[in-house]
């Protein structure tokens, strides 16, 4: 056992528990409270495991989709939650999670590092199998809370089904029987008043 | 598509989001509030990834103990979280947790049930090498956010150094190196006094 080895792996460990701080616009379902990062994560990395059968083509790596959940927010511990209707830069966006990812899995041993990191980065990029998978149930999810919250979250920002259609859409790619569920909630909800025309 | 299984499934995905509302007795390091299963669970699961390679014996398959910690403690939604220190009734306690397992589980198709609850009843029976690692993570995570959070729900409940390494000796089977760092960890919360002797 190398000592520096694993007090840099705890280090990371202890590191990313602020990610339970980090709070989402998304709020959950009974008690309105705002999600934080580490509830979303673990919440996708279920759906991940549940859902896998839907992926449409070649069948995914489970174990990979499940790893690029669970890190995919971690970089938020120093850049914060972006809303994704706030009409926020792209580009200082990702130059603010760039910094954060070069700091925070540099925490790392150089091989955890540099795959923590390339599972961040495919995440972000949405070119493979597992991305798209990813970035679908990343869309899905807030859908799912948003409806059950009774549309909370989308009424407070005032948020549009034409914005909630377009973000949604990555689902359609990777899980098309889940996009086809997904736009009937959407359509339901404007018709229950919860989301605006 | 069975929109049955489906409608299942998604239900399924729903009924968990209470996770999030299941509070532990540990406490986040830095807000030092109570942390949920949710969280935990997250923090267990990213754990998994990190630290297999000190898994002694044969190597796990890591992505039915990833499986297993994301599973673990959903029968808190219907049974609440059980202080480990609080002297309850085991027995009392599986049997509150069985008809939560009961309940909950069957909320999803037959084959998914039956797969979630396989994995439970084998992180509950500690029989197997991956139940073995999920129940050490399940016993170090808490130990490094107690000690990280200056021993605030050890001195809270009175918990002793006894109690502590008997509750973390599961570790020493499953991943001799971190019982190594455990004992030390415990050994210097005693020396600080964040932990009674």
């Amino acid at each position: 056992m190398n000592p520096d080895r694993l007090r840099k792996q705890l280090g990371f460990v202890t590191e990313i528990d602020k990610l339970k701080h980090v709070l989402r616009r998304t709020v959950t379902i009974d008690e309105n409270r705002n999600e934080n990062d580490a509830e979303h994560s673990w919440h996708l990395a279920t759906m991940a495991v549940l859902l896998a059968e839907y992926v449409t083509g070649e069948p995914v790596d489970l174990l990979r989709v499940v790893k690029m959940v669970l890190v995919h927010d971690i970089v938020e511990v120093d850049a914060g939650d972006t809303y994704c209707y706030s009409g926020a830069d792209p580009a200082e966006k990702l130059d603010r999670e760039t910094r954060a990812a070069d700091r925070l899995f540099n925490l790392l041993p150089a091989d955890q590092a540099g795959e923590l990191r390339a599972l961040w980065d495919e995440f972000e990029e949405r070119a493979t199998p597992e991305a798209r998978y990813a970035n679908a149930l990343d869309r899905l999810q807030p859908l799912l809370l948003n409806y059950h919250a009774l549309g909370k979250t989308w009424l407070k920002y005032g948020v549009t089904r034409d914005q909630v259609l377009k973000r949604a859409h990555p689902i359609k790619e990777s899980v098309p029987a889940l996009w086809e569920f997904a736009e009937n909630l959407i359509e339901d909800a404007v018709r229950r008043g919860i989301l605006s025309k």
